[in-house]
């Protein structure tokens, strides 16, 4: 879920001189109209980890508007008035009327999630906490508030050096409290319960935004532009379903994608790579046909580019197992059947018993893909799919399966060659179409999309292996060597 | 939530034999043009108590319909094939494409219900149950399934006559099972983890409707009824915002309403009150000011027709406290700033900490009360209210409040007479006004808004009370009697 906010965002001095002039008018001129119209009020939360930045946007937020018609809140412990009444009513005493905005610099979620990073309380009072959340927010959705969530990251790398930086000189020192330093410590574990509270949490009502919180510039804009972005649309379309207006689908503002940070020049020789796939296939082997295996069940999902090469990956896992045991799904367009049902109904028909290896030549995730970048669906559609998938695999998990996911990625310059080659070869010329090449002019499209998915829905509970497939062994390597791990710890 | 399934609804011989005909063209014209057309599915759950005719009804519903186009699916315990899957897996195995409808007898809530009951899971695993239904429900919604749930039920005296009787008789003694016995020995439990099961998962999309079971007739009619209008609006209104086609609001099949019921002869003499009062005040002070009653606080809510004496039966209340320690919150029309927060916003204001002691004249009801018959909001915001409602009511009772509903029942003759009684009076004319005339105007409306009001807002958290209030000294002792003994209850 992070993983788009941990690859060094930036957005260059010049760049951000003259982007915020624009941002700020537009922000005061929508202000002032909806503080004329009162047509509905803004609420923005501002949550994350220490450092990213939070109190520091705030301050922007409230500079670059008008600071008369924002009300701050920073909502720290209860204090014992508040603690005498019901845990809600902080937080009703200070909803913004219609008309206003108000930031929340801390909310409803920062109480649960440190109660469950100190173990205060269980996974399931968490899972209560959230859903809660979820019906208020609804709530507030259905009573016409736009709802904006801002999670402000930092990667552990970022944070220790952070923290190091500080500590070195003197004058800063003082900054790092010994609660922040407690923080620190439980990183990882935060990291998990907040990764957790927020794939609960993100509704197509009021979907999370992770923000990077590395750059100032980056951080601020990213915040102050999506803000805009949203309030425009609802401003000018008051009517119109209210949830296709929210920020789902902003391309990042410096337009840096988690799939371009891959090292694309990662390699495996042939010796090395025929010794280690024969004995990964014998290990992998082995594992399956153990008796522990009957327990559990492991699903595997391929997703990629066209001529990624995961029908070659997905042959070196099948050489390495027994036919009876596995089976194959490749997904193509929906059958009338499958059309006449609920969109995953396709895919659990699909899903094996106890003691079964499935494996999907792309798989649900078409929702936010192709049926997104066509147009197959509309944008509530996709959008409400982020949480159904969640659940959908969440409950895969609890019913004990394994789940893999892999994203094999390539370059558009590396397709291009594969495709040539392809159309060259006689045996291959089937493997690419026409609708291959279209898809290629929807490049970019794409990228949005999968990077979207992948912070969208690589969770605790099914995290994405993307996997630098320019080389394709490297890419074998890396996917069954995942997938002979994985399968190990889940039977250990 | 069972109250007005209590109340021996039954259906003649001849009303039945002239609808039945009616009911079943329209039902099967209806199926047909939903089997041409493919535009959704309909997705029957049937549920409840045993012996409530949950089987006798799926068999006429196949009767009355073509059975070509329905699937009816038995529910019972996981098969081995169906264990060895996630838990869903056997519900999605058998949802109906679009075009068809699926009876559901027993569902995806008998089992989180009966282990509830026999102690297998958790109150919080109970409620994590229901919010994963309510989130695939909402999904099946979003999908555009119609999903109508029922639930049939007997009050406990019901079902212990209807035991004795087949136990009687030699010739259908073998039909009480020992399941049967253990279940109606745990009745009160069943009742209680059903009642909670049903709050949670009576959503706008899909609500439940509760069944009384007693007549064949009627609940056979109901239930085709109910489908019948309801799909006749969404095949007719295939646009429109689907959740204003669910069948919340229907009036009962015999128009025979919770409150018409009630025994409005009950009387209590003058001399006997103003014993009892003087007494109940007396406790009743002593009660609010012994130190235990800080660690909570009291909520009082009053609802009633106009006339029916809220206002004396509070200040009988009043008459026993201390000034400082209640306050009177008096609910008329929201002013401007209050207009401009969410609904509920007006009421959280008034939310007393612990310790206090909290009288509301009107209240938060007025939501699915006025606004409801007046037309004040749509349709889906009453109907998403009752949640709302409950929601909120759950959380001022885990804040430690002990919440108190009232609804002070009148008769329409004895609301004349007070009515002219006053207009006759100087100084009670001030108390009449053109409006309460109007309201008189819509007693019927009224009638069916308080009717489901407190059939989907008396619950395991807060049940309301109906108070016979002809006479006004027996309403008085009966409210004063409800709020010493459950405030007692709660300090012990």
């Amino acid at each position: 879920m992070f993983e788009s906010a941990e690859i060094g965002h930036t957005l260059s001095k010049a760049e951000y001189n003259q982007r915020v002039p624009l941002i700020r008018q537009e922000l005061l001129n929508l202000q002032q109209e909806l503080r004329e119209k009162k047509i509905f009020q803004i609420i923005i939360l501002i949550g994350g980890v220490d450092g990213a930045g939070k109190s520091e946007t705030v301050k922007i937020l409230n500079e670059w508007m008008d600071p008369r018609f924002i009300e701050t809140h920073a909502m720290g412990l209860a204090t014992e008035e508040e603690s005498a009444h019901p845990p809600m009513w902080r937080f009703w005493r200070v909803l913004p009327p219609k008309g206003k905005s108000g930031i929340f610099f801390g909310s409803w979620y920062t109480q649960p999630i440190i109660d469950r990073v100190y173990g205060l309380n269980t996974k399931a009072e968490l899972d209560q906490a959230m859903e809660r959340v979820v019906r208020f927010e609804r709530m507030l959705f259905d009573e016409g508030a736009l709802i904006l969530k801002f999670w402000f990251h930092l990667s552990k790398e970022q944070q220790k050096d952070r923290l190091k930086r500080l500590k070195k000189d003197p004058e800063t020192r003082w900054r790092v409290t010994r609660e922040e330093e407690a923080h620190f410590k439980n990183y990882d574990k935060f990291r998990k319960v907040s990764e957790r509270a927020l794939r609960l949490s993100s509704t197509a009502e009021a979907p999370w935004m992770i923000v990077e919180g590395m750059d100032p510039r980056f951080r601020y804009v990213t915040v102050a532009q999506t803000l805009l972005t949203t309030l425009k649309q609802r401003v000018e379309n008051p009517e119109r379903q209210q949830n296709t207006h929210l920020p789902v689908g902003l391309p990042p503002l410096d337009n840096k994608y988690l799939l371009q940070s891959l090292d694309f020049s990662r390699k495996v020789s042939k010796k090395n790579y025929e010794d280690r796939l024969a004995k990964l296939q014998r290990d992998l082997n082995l594992l399956v046909r153990s008796p522990r295996f009957k327990q559990i069940s492991a699903i595997l999902v391929f997703e990629g580019s066209d001529a990624a090469g995961k029908g070659g990956a997905i042959r070196r896992i099948a050489g390495a197992l027994d036919p009876r045991h596995y089976q194959i799904v490749p997904i193509a367009s929906p059958t009338q059947e499958e059309k006449e049902q609920p969109y995953l109904w396709r895919f659990w028909r699909h899903i094996p018993r106890r003691g079964n290896f499935t494996v999907f030549d792309r798989s649900w995730y078409g929702r936010v893909l192709v049926e997104r970048v066509e147009g197959f669906c509309e944008p509530s559609d996709w959008m409400r799919a982020y949480s159904e998938i969640n659940d959908f695999e969440e409950q895969l998990k609890q019913g004990g399966a394994v789940l893999l996911k892999f994203w094999l990625s390539i370059t558009k310059e590396e397709q291009l060659l594969r495709f040539q080659a392809r159309e060259k070869t006689p045996y291959k010329r089937f493997k690419i179409t026409a609708e291959d090449w279209r898809n290629r002019e929807k490049w970019d499209d794409y990228e949005v999309a999968v990077s979207e998915m992948i912070e969208r829905t690589s969770t605790d509970i099914a995290a994405w292996t993307v996997v630098e497939a320019n080389d394709k062994y490297y890419a074998r390597i890396k996917i069954l060597e995942t997938v002979y791990t994985q399968l190990q710890k889940a039977l250990s």
